[in-house]
């Protein structure tokens, strides 16, 4: 799984049904500095992401369409928390 | 899920049957600054998508399938959407 | 499969229900030379990492959601091994 | 899907039993413009593509397995199309 | 699927069952040029690979997991071959 802040949202009129409704978002992915490295396009997984937040995002297709409740659904990424704060050190 | 701008098509004359009739892209990636960066091969997935389209894309095979309405083809990359804009800041 | 060192515990109050009560470790990757190269967040798959434990990650989710024992998984990257140390040479 | 060119054979006499009789290709991918960009082992799925030819790569394993026609087999890249040319411009 | 080079193997005391009693190689990647690129963990699929090898590996768990002929089992990496020599040139 990868971290990352929400910057904003994809507005697209022509797009595939399942995406009608669904809010795409682009978040900017982070190493492990915590600086910009890349970004990447996920849905919300239900846990009400918005701009600025750091989030949580697995990036893999099936466990991703497990959060949707579809198997047939075109879709790898997606936001499944945000994230408070890292603890480090022993 | 991942962005990029459709630059040409594939011509192919030798190919697995399942890409005969279909459109087979060129879709140079961008970054987070819209800037270029590298490219990927994908198929229209029924969204009409065109030379100079920034479109959305689905880079992960069970998923391109499901558009297809076949489980048996070997594809991996599938245009899910065209991009109007994105909307940033909070 | 990849190798790492545990540096950290992610926080998060909002996340999808899988994730309660469950551990997220941020595991620093290393290089061939054993240099830092990037991170990844990853699950604890039954071995007790800690932070500075070097460990062994697969980063597939269906083998990931094996160890789980749950097909339904929103997962990726898990813990499997502490390594005590790599043997070279002929 | 990736596009490269067929640069040379793998010769190996020790492997699993699914690669006897195949021919395992190394292919130097291309980036945008058409430079060498690393490379990618594959297998022939029925193109037959040569030393030379330039050409259209699935990477994933479910797709490759199609191809093949056995779900069983440890495969993840194969060559789907032997390309012509790329048509730019609107 | 990709080339390397067996290195070492990885000593853990602590793992997933599935682990115990095989031998986990680390392979230090190659790029076109036969120069090291990086480095993956890999469990040997039968062919007997030691340090020194030059070896070829299939990144991919189903693939993986055909091969040690478990469908359960935590697995991405596995050695498929070992190389002799490539052979270029038209």
């Amino acid at each position: 799984m990868i971290i990352g802040t929400v910057r904003g949202d994809i507005v697209s009129t022509i797009q595939h049904p399942f995406y009608n409704g669904r809010r795409m978002l682009v978040v900017e992915k982070e190493n492990f500095e915590g600086k910009p490295s890349g970004y990447i396009i996920a849905i919300d997984g239900g846990v009400g992401a918005g701009v600025g937040d750091r989030v949580l995002i697995v990036d893999e297709g099936t466990g991703a369409r497990q959060i949707i409740g579809d198997p047939k659904v075109p879709l790898r990424s997606i936001i499944v928390g945000v994230i408070d704060h890292i603890e480090t050190g022993a």
